[in-house]
């Protein structure tokens, strides 16, 4: 569907009027819609494939011309091995998790006869923009469905040809259900992004799913919250009674298991009394795996002092804008935190520069001491705050959560990793029986509130 | 403190770094910074009486003058009677609350030694903008340091005197506690506004008390999340088979208990099959309260017919506008909806007039059908859906929260009348032992999660 401004309108509003139906089905019928979407997408594979291959070849021939990166040909490519069968995968295993919708969180009797509940509820209508991957589209679809939602989707136009074909799919599985068909919609051009994050009355979240700039261009542009993250700036402290081999591990985990995710390490900051007994462990390890090093003076020294020459060639000076780079690559920014006064100091001055550097998404600390492990933890202002275990940690899967729909660094909602919890809020409901506030007015004759807490469960 | 751009940020920095300490402070010392705000307070209110009276002099000639509404100048008096020791004693109702903070909602064994937990913590800081109210300082500055928050507090130009000395008198009482003195700032140029609007790398969240104009003024200029309501449109739908009795007794309340609240009844709709039974008794009993009906076409002959002239000589016929108006006031748009083919459709006409009209603040329903009431409070996008009850109870205090921050229209994060809870987030707390994600990959020799709930308290 190619969008103008008020075809966004249109959009929009039949994505809302189909939120408040699917809000209303059972568990049962929002999963039978998922058991038809797994179905026409697995009897549909090689239509669906043979799209896929049609934007791969225009892809390529994009490349070649040096009009588009080769690493966004490996992210269209949906006859990868496994990775069809992932996606179908992914639609039962998101079917298979506990209903989000209609959990009692809270249940109190305001009077006899009178009963407050607070009950879990969807958000209304999601607008997710993606980029490249078109199995994104299984993915959210699945996702909204599931916690109720309705959903709009937008792809990037390497994928147009996919997204097309899978949109027909989807859209005849869902037809087949009690789901409504505009639940789940499909739009494509560039223009369309403009007007779509210019509903705020109708969309009530939008999902950017993709680099960077994707994320802060949706930012910028729209008063609907957003759900998700622009960068991912983690760092580490190693306290001066690290053990080393723990730091060293972890550091190494953090640095290299994958440079390119946003819960790669990107900073470490080393207590300044073991510059020369842990840090160059750690650094040694860190340099035999190819992580080029910006230190600051200090750090840098002590390691030309304590490791041989030919392995501290190449260090680098670290410049102030280093401590604010998320490089997703094999690059780190060290900097010293002086040993001051106290250990406590030394903690507080590490929570200091994080907490002014960092992006709030995850950081972690290397001690032997809960204390300040505690003191760290309470200190840093960030989604995640991980104690001698790796940052690449931060991940729904890793968490248990079964899917993620984002990792947020956002303050409000939803924080962290973020599982389908995160795609619902709550009404309150009050049943009562004529229930008048006026006779709980002060004085003579007014009836008092209970105020009793009830089982949530009934 | 009178405010430039740059001041405004010297004010947002110094409160984001002031929270950051208080973020760490246990609840005895959060809860001892309340009892010397108390003390402090009863022990200046001379001073504090003296400063406010000069307030509702300024006030009073402003009103003569005619520049300012007399409803004003009741806000502003804090010498009512009651209404100083109900400030003091709010204070230590806050403090006795339930510590908000440091909750643990989710605790999963990763693997052996590995813990995952989720943990209720402080926002970070709030920006709360207000008008007249001079007690809302000690009532926001204790929901603040009871949550852990720092806040920002921006009163009107009419209450300067009152805020001026409060002011001083909350920075000498939390000065002398552990809580740091930034943690409260109150700042009061009508300029400053806009500049601390602007600092949405540094505020949390905004939480404007006052009119529905304040609240879009601050909505429109701003990218920081905003806590609140515009508008209170609520609206109740009486079904064909409502018992007289309740609905009467319910309609009254809602509309007639306090009509210049957000949660007073704006907009009525009624079954048409009632119109003649049920709603002529509905209708009187408003009539006899002195509210004016903007009756549809249909309702306003049904009431001609049924009740006597003198009765039905001032009924109104509704406009369009009517239906999306929050009068504030003793009236009342009726709307009559159509029996139509069944019973679900006129419940489902009811759901759709309301869900394009109301505010998603508080809707009601009056029915003895459960089928009808539940398919009503799960197709209703309302922050409140109650059934055979007033909309009057929506309010934190009734629904024995203890305070309210406000009512919250959003569909993110707080939705209805936010508690304590509305000003707090989690983050999740790993705690390992050298443990990395490299060693959980596919493939031969990787590790499983274990993926274990353990219980939340230990």
């Amino acid at each position: 569907m190619s969008l103008t401004g008020s075809a966004a309108i249109d959009v929009a509003r039949s994505a809302s009027l189909a939120s408040r139906r699917l809000a209303t089905l059972s568990n049962a019928a929002r999963n039978e819609a998922l058991t038809a979407l797994h179905r026409a997408l697995d009897v549909n594979r090689e239509v669906i494939l043979a799209a896929n291959a049609r934007d791969l070849e225009a892809a390529n021939r994009a490349a070649d011309n040096g009009d588009l990166s080769h690493s966004v040909i490996k992210r269209l490519d949906l006859s990868r091995p496994g990775k069809y069968d992932d996606m179908l995968e992914g639609i039962l295993s998101v079917r298979d998790l506990e209903d989000p919708v209609g959990k009692v969180t809270l249940r109190t009797l305001l009077d006899d006869g009178l009963t407050l509940e607070r009950v879990s509820c969807p958000i209304g209508v999601l607008l997710i923009i993606f980029e490249a991957r078109p199995e994104v589209i299984a993915n959210i679809a699945a996702l909204a469905i599931k916690s109720g939602n309705a959903a709009i989707l937008k792809g990037g136009k390497e994928s147009i040809e996919s997204f097309e074909t899978i949109a027909k799919v989807v859209s005849e599985a869902v037809a087949g259900s009690q789901v409504p068909v505009a639940s789940v919609q499909l739009v494509k051009t560039r223009d369309a992004v403009s007007s779509l994050l210019a509903q705020d009355s109708l969309i009530d979240l939008v999902i950017p799913r993709g680099s960077n700039e994707l994320v802060r261009f949706v930012k910028d542009n729209t008063k609907i919250p957003v759900l998700g993250h622009a960068d991912g700036l983690c760092s580490a402290y190693i306290h001066s009674d690290a053990n080393t081999e723990t730091a060293m591990k972890v550091i190494v985990d953090s640095k290299t298991d994958y440079p390119a995710a946003c819960n790669s390490l990107e900073t470490l900051l080393v207590h300044e009394d073991i510059l020369e007994s842990v840090f160059p462990v750690v650094a040694t390890a860190l340099l035999d795996k190819g992580v080029s090093l910006r230190c600051d003076a200090t750090s840098k020294a002590a390691l030309t002092k304590a490791l041989p020459a030919e392995k501290t060639a190449h260090l680098q000076l670290a410049t102030e804008s280093d401590y604010d780079t998320e490089f997703l690559d094999l690059v780190l920014a060290v900097k010293t935190v002086p040993s001051a006064n106290s250990s406590i100091a030394a903690v507080e001055a590490a929570i200091a520069h994080i907490n002014s550097h960092s992006s709030k998404h995850t950081d972690i600390i290397l001690t032997e001491s809960q204390e300040v492990a505690n003191m760290f933890m309470s200190g840093i202002d960030s989604a995640g705050v991980f104690w001698n275990a790796s940052s690449r940690f931060a991940d729904g899967m890793r968490f248990g959560f079964g899917t993620e729909v984002g990792i947020s660094t956002n303050k409000i909602h939803s924080r962290g990793p973020v599982g389908l919890e995160g795609l619902t809020i709550y009404k309150y409901l009050i049943r009562g029986n004529g229930h008048r506030a006026a006779d709980y007015h002060d004085g003579a004759g007014g009836r008092k509130y209970l105020h009793t807490n009830l089982p949530l469960s009934q």
